[in-house]
């Protein structure tokens, strides 16, 4: 560890790269392709580049390893451990550190967190805001020209780039399926309604039923805290209806493994009884029993995109924001299943 | 926000309690109750403390907020968010900003995010160590007078604090509460073999075996990635054996989740067609369906525990480690179920 400062030559060399490929895998470009940026990544990780950088700021202490700051509102939800995963995974080739702070949906919290990482000098936010967020809680970075992303959740009036998933098209790709099934009682379960995701989901949810000539029932829309928790909660409510329901839209998957958890425990069987549909596509969607049907926003991918966003903004020292819409799709499996005869006459 | 630096005395006088209990919760110490200090800290939250010492610290450009360093080796395991949660509750209310960094098992991103926080003034750092760490790795922290905490798997020969589970412990009441149901053939599923955890879990589950004069079976222990995927995987192999087991201990709930799903792809119903065990109680242990039986370490209450060590040791000033192991208990739910006289039949 006595190893001067690696160069880029040097990381060319060992790569087989040129120099130039070398220079946009540490700037975050998306110009390279995956297999190229893993390779470089590896080299630069082998030849312990980043660690000697730290080695050389001790002896020069002004200069300090650059750190990427991500804010979420919510850590113990899977989806935004996936959604750091995949910023980390970008940043760290482009030869920065990212700390993580979770504001568990406190505004005052985020305050105080996006005010340590500016004080720290974080070279660029990314922020998935609190509820109750307000363009004036961005704005000291703002005025400080660090960029910032916001993902997951917009912040209207806010100057800032952003990186929304398309929820109107999820939503109504979802229920458009439910309706090709055959299901007529299609519920809107869990999560805020005072946040924009939720309004813009259920006009998606709104939008697919009116397509399909079935009317809206606002009874069968029953928000939740968007937790595994807040789905077996909403389900609850739901089979207690008079004219219940045969299949739900799920605010978010974790909402959705709730809504599996809580119609077992009602004695239905997720998928055979009642159709389930989740939003987001977290790792786990893939492997539970009965797999759930969900629309992929791929929080890892978005994460990466958020990144890139990012590292394009802090490269070109462009203040100009950019608001990109990520586009969803619908991944079926199990868990959507067809819409059953005998249950159908059991609500009718 | 144009208010100057809030004093203790008006925070104590604000929350109706002495300037020595304000003074206490701001360093986070064990002394004061559950209760005062919540409402200390939202008289605290409340007034903008450390907002405004954010602002005091902008026109004294030289001293920061206060951070507290929190490393993780899988921030996709859902332990590990709640451990975060735990530790920022307890730093939050003692004045700290949280960060935190994912290794994802890598031993050179740590020392790559290790060296930026340290560079960043850290107060003080809990890690929960990537596979393969060692005490050199934490050197330059120590060198450094930085109190570090390690959390749930130990660095024999770092001469710093630490807070295990009693792995021992938990491994052997599961195990002979499996045997207490009339099991057998019992497999230990899960985890990497080369940690210490998984080596005190599966002497635990020996103990417990040895006790009921049950000969140790090494084609029972099957090791995979400690996720809900390997738990899947594990289970897979597990049916496959010729005298297939009836139940499992599994390294944690994370493979206990994989397990359930696993059984049901395999048309077992965990529970009644064979016992399965966690080890954590994650959030999710309690809603699942079968609600899972586990060995409780608490994460959140882990985090809490670890931070108020790690805030004695920074204010202390006392480099003196101690080594602390957090007891466990076992939480029998749904999912350990009991041996079915067909199922032991079908196995003999």
């Amino acid at each position: 560890m006595t190893k001067e400062r690696i160069t880029v030559v040097e990381i060319a060399h060992a790569a087989g790269v040129s120099k130039s490929t070398v220079s946009l895998v540490l700037q975050g470009s998306s110009l390279v392709n995956e297999v190229t940026r893993a390779k470089v990544s590896a080299v630069i990780r082998e030849l312990g580049y980043v660690y000697n950088r730290g080695a050389a700021n001790l002896r020069q202490s002004n200069s300090k390893s650059k750190i990427i700051g991500i804010v979420v509102n919510d850590l113990t939800n899977s989806f935004f451990a996936e959604l750091a995963v995949g910023v980390d995974d970008v940043v760290q080739s482009a030869g920065y550190v990212q700390f993580l702070s979770n504001t568990g949906e406190s505004v005052d919290r985020q305050r105080e967190v996006i005010a340590s990482m500016r004080e720290h000098g974080i070279s660029g936010l990314i922020v998935s805001p609190a509820r109750g967020t307000e363009p004036a809680d961005l704005k000291p970075l703002v005025a400080s020209g660090i960029p910032v992303v916001v993902v997951v959740r917009n912040i209207q009036g806010a100057k800032v780039s952003s990186l929304m998933s398309d929820n109107h098209a999820g939503a109504s790709a979802a229920v458009e399926h439910l309706v090709a099934l055959g299901h007529r009682r299609i519920a809107f379960l869990g999560g805020f309604p005072d946040t924009a995701v939720f309004a813009e989901r259920l006009v998606g949810y709104q939008t697919a039923l009116k397509s399909a000539d079935i009317a809206f029932d606002a009874s069968l829309v029953i928000s939740s805290a968007p937790s595994r928790a807040g789905g077996v909660d909403a389900i609850d409510r739901a089979v207690r209806l008079g004219d219940r329901p045969t299949a739900a839209l799920c605010f978010n998957d974790a909402v959705a493994f709730g809504v599996c958890d809580g119609l077992r425990a009602n004695r239905l069987e997720p998928g055979a009884d009642f159709g389930v549909i989740g939003f987001d596509d977290v790792i786990e969607a893939k492997t539970a029993v009965p797999a759930l049907t969900t629309v992929s926003v791929d929080p890892q991918g978005m994460g990466r995109r958020a990144a890139q966003l990012l590292l394009k903004q802090i490269n070109s020292g462009n203040a100009d924001p950019e608001a990109l819409v990520g586009s969803v799709r619908l991944v079926v499996r199990e868990s959507s299943g067809p819409a059953r005869r005998d249950v159908e006459k059991r609500t009718a």
